[in-house]
């Protein structure tokens, strides 16, 4: 691996597990137990990587080179640690989480011809779009590989039902695209779909590891859903907020997509003609003004909806929170309690 | 489901039944067993396909009612049947089989930009890329969940295994796309990992089922890859020979999609440079003249690559056939054994 690639992921990771608790300097305990998890995470990652032909380990690496977060394993290693576990299920399942994860992604940039993500080309604009829907493909069936190691049933229905359900999310958000009357209902199906059922397999299946966890498996489900459902939100208010250098792609992204991010759903019915005119323009991907993006902003933050989704955003952390208030004590569970409110302060 | 839908799956069910063992009247007690077995198989298959939401129920039931040729789970059922197995493992897993063969045609489609296929517009031509993409996606998770509701992990494995090599075999194919210096060897390869490794998990995966089986689940293997290249070389020979009504897609389509197939390949040292210019030209998608196809067909049998094709299929029937020469005797077995040469007078 390159230096500055290494780089690249020393800072993902540092980033990742700095979100699930605040600060690494608020990690204390944890961070000792998490961080070498979450490295042996991405060695598996790695290894499974390396027993391929070349042209799907280049483009595979290239994947993980990025540097995602590694959010859903620092939840799923986490909470295996809250709950007492002593085995490595938890390293493997995390690997196939993040596999999933990576898998979607690619995916989801060729369904939406995105050509930069996390700052550099995506897999599509590189390859095109054939190798990437098998490089896709690839990386579903390895991560099944990769937990049918395990040989935990109960740990991979968790797991397939929640692919399953984010793929019905792509599919409901796919009929979605482009479209101006996309109701808070429909908005907040499709994240859980897409988006929080996945957090939600992480912070679950270390419940089915053993027997004797399986009265903490819904709350930590809960848990999850919630935190997903917060992440969710917080990523459409930094799409319009943020900067591009802070997000590794163009400022409201997911708009020009074709998709209808929160504070829009919020602000819309409020907006004056003109302003529903250039949201519209955006989200059918026509050429608008440079000054439109901050106009937009303004609009948004002037009738309250940036306030309103974070709002939203932090009710569901508090829901997270609370449905773990009975896990045991301990450091990784308050690690597991604070994460919600701190990816609401998140900023990238 | 439509009379003319139902009659079309009838007709599927009959020539798949069919190819396995020459034609249905030499059947006898097989048919008689598997039979309703397969019709239990399109049960779960179209159950499954009930659970979601209507538009991918629309888009699912649209690649089923085509009616594939049912030939990977007439395999399976058949392979259980020859075992003694008297459980219901082999419905589950022919189902899971049927859906990932399922999901990787409307993949291909997608990368292909086929158009049509079984006489019909692909997914693709009716729905999109977009969607496509997410349908095959869809449609491989809930494969695995089918495999899941069994609870087999020895089973699982072997099936995630082969979905795996068939992903790496597209890739591998794709690499070689409208390439003319293909070789037996690579041509090998990719039939073996694109079309084989399913045939041989349909084949083995009853073998996995019971640990009385176990020995007999290499021989089974081996009769299901050999199966499975003789298929794929037989339907090599039809792009080239069959009629466009007979196989549901125009003649020379895998060429003209910009793949070299088997006659080709063995056709193409000793053809003369015109010749070769106009292979070339199908291969790269240009137009050609509507007397090509016969010019091109007579050039191939002339050079006797159509018989030298045949041979070769010929060749892993038998190996395939005696790969399975110590299965205890029985309807099942000698259906399974007399399969591989009835598969090479296939005419659709």
């Amino acid at each position: 691996m390159s230096g500055r690639v290494a780089q690249v992921r020393e800072t993902a990771l540092n980033r990742g597990i700095g979100a699930l608790t605040g600060s690494l300097a608020g990690l204390g305990e944890v961070a000792r137990e998490v961080r070498p998890r979450l490295e042996q995470v991405d060695g598996i990652i790695h290894a499974h990587l390396g027993a391929t032909s070349p042209c799907i380990q280049e483009a595979a690496a290239y994947v993980f080179e990025a540097g995602g977060k590694r959010l859903r394993p620092a939840v799923l290693v986490a909470t295996a640690q809250a709950l007492g576990y002593r085995g490595d299920a938890d390293i493997r399942f995390a690997a196939a989480v993040e596999m999933i994860h990576s898998a979607t992604l690619v995916h989801d940039d060729v369904i939406d011809h995105a050509t930069v993500r996390r700052g550099r080309k995506t897999p599509n604009a590189r390859w095109g779009n054939q190798f990437t829907v098998l490089l896709g493909d690839w990386l579903f069936t390895r991560a099944m590989e990769i937990a049918l190691d395990d040989g935990n049933i109960l740990s991979l229905k968790v797991l397939s039902a929640a692919t399953q359900r984010m793929t019905e999310g792509e599919i409901m958000a796919l009929g979605l695209q482009r479209r101006l009357d996309v109701s808070l209902e429909q908005y907040l199906e499709v994240s859980r779909l897409k988006t929080a059922e996945l957090f939600a397999a992480a912070s679950s299946i270390p419940a089915t590891f053993e027997p004797a966890f399986a009265a903490c498996f819904e709350p930590l489900q809960a848990y999850g859903r919630h935190l997903g459902l917060c992440f969710q939100i917080i990523d459409d208010l930094l799409d319009v907020t943020a900067s591009e250098e802070r997000l590794g792609k163009p400022v409201f992204s997911d708009l020009r997509e074709g998709r209808l991010t929160l504070p829009f759903i919020l602000a819309l019915p409020h907006l004056a003609t003109h302003e529903r005119e250039t949201v519209e323009a955006v989200l059918l991907g026509g050429e608008i003004d440079s000054d439109a993006p901050r106009r937009l902003r303004h609009a948004l933050e002037h009738r309250g909806a940036l306030e309103q989704a974070r709002h939203l955003a932090r009710s569901h952390a508090r829901q997270a929170t609370e449905a773990i208030a009975n896990l045991p004590d301990g450091g990784a569970a308050r690690a597991l309690r604070a994460a919600p409110l701190a990816l609401v302060d998140r900023d990238f």
